[in-house]
C-alpha cells in the first residue's frame, strides 16, 4: 500500500482486516496494521515474522516503520493505529514510542495482549505516552480468521474473543 | 560487526559497552547489544532511533533482526544477549519471541525498564518464554555513559543505577 493514498475513514477497519487475510495466505498470524492521519492512509501491513525471518515483524511494528518513513519522522504524532488483534507487550511499547494517538484494535487477546489484557501496558505508572484505546472494530472476523489459523496448527495464540 | 565473528567471550560485555559510546556518538542514546551464541558474536548494535526514524530502533530490537538474518532463522534458540541498559517492554517482548536464552544487562532502569522493573514481564503468567536474566555488568560505566548523555539534553530517561 503505498503513502499518503487518501481513502474513505471509515474504510479503515476493513483494510486492517484485508492485510491479516493476506498475511494468513502468506502462511503468517493473520494479523493486520493501518496508520492513519486525519483520515489518510500512510501505511498497511500484516505479519511477516516467518517471510522475514524476524520475530519482531508483527504488523504493528511494520506499519509504524513504513509510516515513519513515508512521513520522515521518529513520530507519528497526530496519527491513529488500527490492528485486528490486540496488541502484545513489543508492539503496545512500539505503539508509545511512536506517540500514537488512538489505538483502535479487533479482537482480544487474554493470552498475549498487554492492552486490556496482562500487563496493561498503558495503565501502568512508568508508561510515558499512552493512545487513546478503543477495542472490538470488527471483533468477529478478526477473531474467526485467527481461530480458523491456528485451529489448523494445532497452537493456540488466542483464547478469548 | 561481521556475523559469526569469533571473540573472546568475556570480552562480550565490553563489546555492549563500545556499541553503547558509538551509539552516544551519533547523538543517540548510548545503549549498545551484542548476541552471542557458544562463545561467538553473531551481532552488535546501537540505538539508531533518530538516524532511522524509527521508534522500535532499540539496540535490543536491531541486535537481533541483525542476528536473525545472520542466522537464518526466526529463532536465536540458544543465543544470549547482552544490552547495557535494562530493557524496555518492546525489548523485552522482543527477547521474549527471539527465544533468547540468557539476557544480561548492565544497569536498570527504574523509570523504562520492564525485567526487574516496572511491569516485570518476564514473572507474568502471560510470558510464553522467558531468558534466563543477569543483571549488573558493568553497571557504572553502563549508568554513566547514560546519565551524562541525559544530563545534557535535561532529559532523565534513566532513574536508577
Amino acid at each position: 500500500m503505498t503513502s499518503a493514498e487518501t481513502h474513505k475513514a471509515d474504510r479503515t477497519p476493513e483494510i486492517a482486516l484485508e492485510e491479516a487475510r493476506a498475511a494468513a495466505a502468506r502462511g503468517e498470524a493473520p494479523i493486520g496494521a493501518v496508520v492513519t492521519k486525519d483520515g489518510a492512509l500512510i501505511a498497511a501491513a500484516g505479519n511477516r515474522t516467518r517471510e522475514m525471518n524476524d520475530p519482531t515483524a508483527h504488523a504493528e511494528v511494520l506499519v509504524i516503520r513504513m509510516a515513519c518513513e513515508a512521513l520522515g519522522q521518529e513520530r507519528l504524532v497526530g496519527c491513529d493505529l488500527h490492528v485486528t488483534l490486540e496488541p502484545c507487550p513489543m508492539c503496545a511499547g512500539a505503539i508509545s514510542f511512536a506517540r500514537i494517538r488512538r489505538l483502535y484494535f479487533g479482537a482480544e487477546d487474554a493470552k498475549g495482549g498487554a492492552v486490556t489484557s496482562g500487563v496493561r501496558l498503558y495503565d501502568q505508572p512508568t508508561c510515558h505516552h499512552a493512545p487513546e484505546v478503543y477495542p472490538g472494530f470488527l471483533e468477529r472476523d478478526s477473531a474467526e480468521l485467527l481461530r480458523a489459523f491456528f485451529r489448523e496448527r494445532r497452537d493456540v495464540p488466542i483464547s478469548g474473543a
